[in-house]
């Protein structure tokens, strides 16, 4: 932890761990590139779990959510690679809902799994250091495996954080198409007979394409992508033009994503991508697809039955069911 | 508080507090425009104050912190309408340090000064709901005046901070144009004839508009922009397409901005604008125009002289000294 001058020091990072190695290789050994959201909604929390919480009490809520999230994890935790963490719900409970974050980061990582945290930050360079020596990487203070961030501030607010990443053997996601349809309103203006979010991937292939050279990486290098499921014409159009990038994938489920959306991300062998379920995944038991088959009681078996069927779905309808050997 | 489905309720809302209000009630009262940006970096603090301080333990850190911060607080409470807090700088030091935010939000308002923190938020729609439930109003847990958010997201990651800032007299600063060199990288992009910063500020000027219409304001809503006080040619291009939007304008001194390139931003009472410094106060004591006259041991002094002369340069360069009557 170093809260003084950041020294950037890449010569002496461990290449083999880099961020996209282990994210390939949690991946492989799970066999599925499924993602579970942790987005605790308090009014879509199992009525059992929550019936005795003051919700007027920050702590009682933080320590529901804590207790919610970690049994969560304990269900997903040998079946998908990794957890994406919405730093949203738990600001929300004030300084109680950080520690509930920080503690669910840490039961996340004892269970093996990666720790990407949705934060959406950014800020002109000299801030962007700051947020990126708190998130990234094992060593920083809430040691996260990697970080979304904003594209907007432009290439003096993201160099930060992909020096950061480097040096800590972390990643980031640049957010390029959002899966929000207001998402189009200006990530869709056209300049020069190209949308916006197509400069972002640009410039995010650029700087993933030195994340690869830098690490050996023969795939993908530790600059990310943030694409949203909804728009599967535009996931095959910026495969095509992020090469070298990892993209994570938002908006599959609830948010009307489906399975052959997303088959564009991928690539022949079923890397590449990571897909994104929150809602779909945690609160199942509240599905018009799973209410009838488990009630309230059962959420627990809701949760695994849900993430079941959604690394069935991508196995059958992308080229992640090569990952099955 | 609420951490379940947010209601909006806009008709109980007591226009005469709405953010715009205060902050042009605030701005009279001090009679400038100054706002000081609360910017711990402990390379930079006074080495009286962090002498003896561990810099491994984020505790010890977050203690020196938030003394150093209420110290400022108490130099410049007397002098100025408000502070604003950067958020990465708490958040680099985990709990500790989210705690130390939350103490020093609390010890601004104490004194009197409007909070406008900065933490560029947001996420899609239901996210984002969460976020503006966080930050937004006496009522939320974090107790702040008004957030920064960024506008990548589109209209209806924008929506929700807008609704609720509404329902609970707080106000937000949408990112139009961003003091950093690197923001031109995206927000200078031209389609049909227009840069991308110019869609923004026009979306801005409508909602901000609509929150006039709402509140009965003859000037400003309750829906700002930063603009950045190194783009001084934009500036006043964006007053001009902003007319209802109050200016949060970042980039004065250390960054390069000077009274005269933000003459742009204010109205011929001197309102619609309130101009940041952060490292140009807070680590006065140790900038070239400082640093001869105080010592290390009068940056306390410094300080204060910093916060006099920029409240002077202003009210000599621009219409804030029609302020003075």
């Amino acid at each position: 932890m170093n809260y003084t001058n950041i020294k950037y020091n890449i010569a002496t990072q461990m290449k083999k761990d880099s961020f996209s190695a282990r994210l390939t290789q949690k991946i492989q050994a799970k066999q599925t590139p499924v993602l579970v959201g942790l987005d605790p909604r308090f009014e879509l929390i199992p009525d059992s779990l929550k019936k005795s919480v003051d919700t007027q009490n920050p702590f009682a809520v933080a320590t529901l959510f804590e207790r919610f999230c970690k049994a969560i994890i304990d269900i997903i935790s040998p079946l998908v690679p990794g957890v994406k963490p919405q730093c949203a719900f738990f600001e929300q409970l004030g300084v109680p809902g950080m520690q509930c974050l920080s503690n669910i980061i840490e039961y996340a990582r004892q269970n093996d799994l990666l720790v990407i945290l949705d934060g959406k930050r950014n800020d002109i360079g000299s801030t962007a250091s700051a947020y990126a020596n708190a998130y990234l990487g094992s060593n920083s203070i809430w040691k996260a495996d990697a970080l979304t961030v904003s594209p907007y501030l432009g290439d003096d607010s993201l160099s930060p954080f992909v020096q950061l990443a480097e040096e800590r053997q972390a990643g980031i996601f640049v957010l390029v198409k959002t899966s929000n349809a207001g998402g189009a309103m200006f990530q869709d203006l056209v300049s020069n007979n190209k949308p916006i979010y197509q400069y972002v991937a640009e410039y995010v292939e650029r700087l993933s394409e030195e994340s690869c050279s830098l690490n050996q990486l023969t795939y993908y290098g530790n600059v990310g992508a943030v694409v949203g499921a909804t728009w599967s014409t535009q996931l095959s159009e910026l495969r095509s033009i992020m090469k070298k990038v990892w993209f994570l994938v938002p908006g599959y489920g609830s948010q009307g994503g489906t399975a052959a959306d997303v088959a564009g991300a991928f690539d022949e062998n079923g890397l590449g991508a990571i897909v994104n379920n929150s809602r779909g995944i945690l609160f199942a038991h509240r599905s018009a697809r799973y209410s009838d088959l488990f009630g309230e009681n059962q959420w627990e078996k809701a949760v695994e039955t849900a993430t079941r069927q959604m690394i069935e779905s991508l196995a059958a309808e992308t080229s992640a069911g090569k990952l099955k050997t």
